[in-house]
């Protein structure tokens, strides 16, 4: 399809009749397809299988002791070293907690806010905090913020990573802005990978505040969808030379490696933020599931094993992103008004579509097809030009991806066409 | 041994000589035993190694979808089942979460802090939080209250419970009292269990704060010594009748069924609370480890098989706890400065020697003996009177148990011959 401006009113006219009609075809199709959140396809989710079949037979008896009984707030050694080789920093700088990074992340701002940063100023007690929040970006980052009453401040997010000309301005001269999240590899949504520059930049920001933390998501770290993996520059190898060795906590974990949400997740961090997060813990919990982390050691070894496990996710998800990009291409390929991002990792394609964005995500619902509710990719669901759409391609099979993208390619045209 | 006070100065002195001449062959025998935590030994780790061995042949295919995916924040409905069956509940007055319960009492506290309960003003606006902490107790309940700079109000711990007349007296006068710890049932370190007059006095408590509540850890649920298992009253029975049909929040975990902080711990309270505190955790967590919970559900199964397996335990345990029991009884039967507690269940036995715990645990841990540092028991570690030591017999054999007593023993008559 060619710009629909250049169309004459007429000619606009007959193709939305006709695409009316197509969509009225899909509707009575009845095929329900969901493609709201990054979540394993079934098929993904038997990769780890053989994790909880050989759960017998593995060694519960580590160094430290029993790990199937109390202590080691920290996670168990081994689990410390496999996220400290694939983090690329030590095992003494890193904690791997339960499954899930949005709750390590949520604590470490309710630390923040309750108790204040390295012996800071609780946030409690400012009377502001703000965020500075990449976008589009993933809204459970923006929903921790909107939870604590931080003030998101959104910050064009471009292919080579968040505009650091008004981060560096925005950061460097007001000491409320306390935080920043980001998620540098294949990005949610829109798949980018934060340049060398790029992190180079935010590993050397000047922060008025001193209790400043960049939220380094790292989720899609070993999700690489080709051969090449695209290379993220280790963020903590910059800040050592600085003054901000302490500003970075990375986080990921293994929902989309094993289970979701019932795999493990870990922080990498100074080893000083280190010290400084196991004396709040320990008032929190005795230890993490040392038994579940005994499990994912045992099955994932080490990087290259992950790696090796990750070329079968990859395998899996690969066509279904060709698919959604081969079938954009042929219908919006000259089409000025939609535009996509085409990932090399990661679970998401980010779609602009321009200023209907509500519109076509409605009108996909109306056919069975769920999408992200447009908006969501922005801080305070605020995406002024109502264009960006969330897909999430993992789910479906690709026969329940053809059926959507032909309500998802139809749903665009009306919305286009009807605008006048 | 007799009353120490009746001897003479002279006979005093020939028995410490004596005493110490004992002590320093038990020092010699460079045994070193730990006492000082409530953990299951090996022996009883062992007991739930089939679900590991079976985790990968059973269904992780539930009603609501795939347990392995994201999704039911609050636990699979099978856990939820198995709990509100162990509680005595409703399954939509249950959440079942990772394996610390004391994470979700941190947590519980925490959400009071920062946003309120129910509506309330948050705790963190407040000049003063005040807790009411029965004593000897938990040392991890106290813990969490200092984190938070929550005062403690210690109430003294008795047979049938917290002394009532105080805690009545507390909670109806003085609207910054806003909780109250409890372990019900075999307490944490005396074993007493709360009598039914003492539940029903708690259930119709009149407190000045709406938002006062109850912590009833019930962590010794189902961990009786003996087959006639001592029953503690449904405390939401009664208040379901009151106008506290909120205040209660009841805990319990598997740490001490499966694995010790491996497992699954639930809480139990009003469908009103149950709803309220999942908004929360909404910005926390996508969900617990729901493979975990598929392993304990199909494991534990009900509560009658919960039953057999804690028998196993208590198979394992109860002749430590008898053996600590007949050597005690031994020594110092006759002997009114030396008393202890005789439980049936739970994990620890209260021993109070008169103004000497300080001394008696110093001198047991020089002979490699560890106990809970004296004092802990109490808030602020302020046991006035150092008497109390709490004395966990689950980990060490029987053998090493033998000595840790010959040990305790001679370290008791050495305090006392002391004393002057």
């Amino acid at each position: 399809m060619s710009n629909y401006g250049e169309l004459t009113p007429v000619q606009r006219e007959e193709l939305l009749c006709e695409e009316l009609k197509t969509f009225k075809k899909l509707k009575k199709k009845c095929i329900s397809v969901d493609m709201t959140r990054g979540r394993p396809s079934k098929e993904q989710l038997e990769i780890a299988m053989p994790m909880l079949k050989e759960a017998g037979g593995y060694n519960y008896i580590t160094e430290a002791g029993d790990a199937r009984n109390y202590g080691e707030l920290a996670g168990i050694k081994s689990a410390r070293e496999l996220f400290a080789e694939l983090f690329e920093v030590k095992s003494d700088e890193v904690i791997v907690f339960d499954g899930s990074s949005l709750d390590i992340m949520y604590n470490l701002v309710q630390f923040a806010m309750q108790f204040g940063v390295l012996g800071g100023v609780p946030w409690n007690k400012l009377e502001k905090v703000k965020f500075i929040c990449p976008a589009p970006g993933y809204d459970r980052h923006f929903s921790i913020c909107e939870n604590f009453g931080i003030e998101m401040i959104t910050v064009p997010m471009k292919e080579d990573g968040p505009d650091m000309n008004l981060v560096e301005l925005l950061v460097s001269n007001d000491e409320s802005v306390k935080g920043m999240w980001c998620v540098p590899k294949y990005s949610n949504p829109t798949g980018a990978v934060y340049s060398d520059k790029t992190v180079a930049r935010i590993a050397n920001l000047k922060p008025a505040a001193k209790d400043f933390r960049v939220f380094w998501d790292n989720a899609y770290m070993v999700h690489g969808l080709y051969a090449n993996d695209d290379k993220l520059k280790n963020i903590f190898d910059l800040t050592k030379k600085t003054d901000n060795a302490n500003m970075v906590y990375e986080l990921a974990s293994t929902s989309k490696i094993t289970f979701a949400g019932s795999g493990v997740a870990a922080l990498a961090t100074s080893a000083e933020n280190v010290a400084d997060l196991l004396k709040k813990m320990f008032f929190k919990q005795i230890n993490p599931n040392k038994v579940n982390q005994v499990m994912h050691v045992n099955f994932l070894k080490n990087k290259d094993n992950v790696k090796r496990i990750m070329s079968l996710h990859a395998d899996i998800l690969r066509p279904k992103f060709e698919l959604l990009e081969t079938r954009l291409k042929d219908a919006f390929g000259d089409c000025q008004e939609v535009k996509w991002s085409t990932p090399k990792g990661g679970y998401f394609v980010s779609l602009d579509v321009k200023e209907c964005a509500k519109r076509v995500v409605a009108l996909a619902a109306e056919a069975g097809v769920k999408f992200t509710a447009a908006g969501s990719t922005y801080p305070y669901m605020q995406d002024d030009s109502d264009s960006n759409i969330r897909i999430a391609p993992s789910v479906p099979s690709l026969a329940e991806m053809d059926f959507a993208i032909d309500v998802l390619v139809c749903a665009i045209k009306i919305a286009l066409f009807e605008k006048r």
